[in-house]
């Protein structure tokens, strides 16, 4: 085995552990995969990796449900950085009017990674919501979703986006989806944190 | 690559070996991922890996439809002993009062592992659920859910414990969920495995 | 770790990266995944990778949106060939009837490796279709299916046909799925190419 796949399979590690440990309320392992100064975005969240857990935890025991299921990786590395793409699915259960709901988002992490003393650690993690969708969980149940408050929001996220605003989330309008501007300005921030700048998060 | 990402690689191999061979009606490869000793938990059967194997195979050959996807690793080795935790999904289909059902149900299979010659196997899998939906499969069907029967179950797989109550299956009412002292319960026992004790399943 | 660990994780980035890039758009790299003389069965499309791709950049660039998601694999090494069967789910969103609809189909990638000259790559792709749906976006949507039209394909991707015939695609209808004799044939054409035959695919 090389070098490079020893790394990329650490990287694997704490790309994994965080979807397990953030799933399980594992609080306590979560933080380990983060670096101290580690970023999260998230569309109803933008902050540190310890501001993001603090509020995660709150929403937990208040019952907000989300769960995270990824669906394979892609991880360049230069050294002591990396980018990591994994293919992932957001999916978070609440009522939208008064019907029980999931949403399913399917998109990419993009993982800004860095190896420190020996431990790779999140740096940013800056999700690509490409395609999404709602549906009632009572098969009978009947729901018209609001085309306007719909449509306010990008096509790769707006069903997400729709159910958070509807339980009271501020979200944020212009996360990168699959194509535009915004996804290719990820990709020049990734090619330039490989290449020993900052991540712009 | 430190010895113990070499022992976690080979028992991603066994985890994701289950999913492949069991799903690809693979019987004798999917008798190998277990030890001798083996033990299943399911919703719908509890036993030995043998008897979980005849009664799968018997429901393959008879038409019972369920699959299984894997959505990324977290695993915790202690010498010759390894608790894992694997996001995953079961999905079944089948009629539900003459409609033709899908039921996804998502959570972590939690394996109780052990080497034993050189050889890591599964010594016990117990599932936890953590949350399901039903869903007919053509788009113009009319269902309606008897509530009842299913809030007889938890939370975290009572669309497949409604189904597969609808089929005859008879369905266990206790499995761990996301929360709550089943789950708890099933942590300690993990620890208590990583630290030499028996497995209690 | 062994020899044939290190040959499969070695795989699995091979695997792993065809569903990133590709679903990336990312073209460049997804070429090389691919040897030269590579292969690609799907139900709208077979023939060479190089078509394959310039095929599948001209339905990005057109709006298809099809996307990819990975459930774990098994992987078979002799020498330096090599089956790798990857549980999968391909997605696809388009127009039926003028109702914008979700297809999820669940199956198998059964791949063909080679390793040449120290690099392993792709020499042919035939998926196994075992299972799919349909599913408006919309959850006020009408949609009657056509059951003459679905039930003209094979079981396990009868919807993912259904609704590439709506949207202008030829789709193959002898594809291998769970059970039958397609998949057997693919099976020992597999074991064929571990011995060293041909893959003829």
């Amino acid at each position: 085995m090389t070098d490079v796949m020893s790394e990329r399979l650490a990287i694997r590690e704490v790309i994994e552990n965080w979807a397990v440990w953030r799933d399980a309320g594992d609080w306590e392992r979560f933080r380990t995969v983060w670096h101290d100064d580690g970023r999260m975005m998230a569309t109803w969240f933008q902050g540190t990796a310890d501001e993001f857990i603090r509020v995660t935890k709150e929403g937990w025991d208040k019952g907000v449900s989300i769960l995270h299921f990824l669906g394979g990786s892609s991880i360049d590395v230069a050294g002591h950085r990396a980018i990591a793409q994994t293919r992932m699915t957001i999916s978070q259960r609440a009522d939208v009017d008064g019907v029980r709901c999931d949403v399913v988002c399917t998109g990419r992490f993009c993982d800004f990674l860095e190896k420190r003393e020996g431990r790779w650690g999140v740096v940013l993690r800056q999700p690509i919501y490409e395609k999404d969708r709602l549906d009632p969980i009572d098969p009978s149940a009947k729901l018209v979703l609001d085309r306007e408050l719909l449509e306010r929001f990008p096509e790769g996220y707006r069903h997400l986006a729709y159910l958070q605003t509807k339980i009271g989330f501020e979200v944020k309008p212009d996360m990168p989806g699959l194509k535009g501007p915004a996804v290719q300005a990820l990709y020049a921030r990734g090619a330039s944190w490989l290449a020993g700048g900052p991540h712009c998060g």
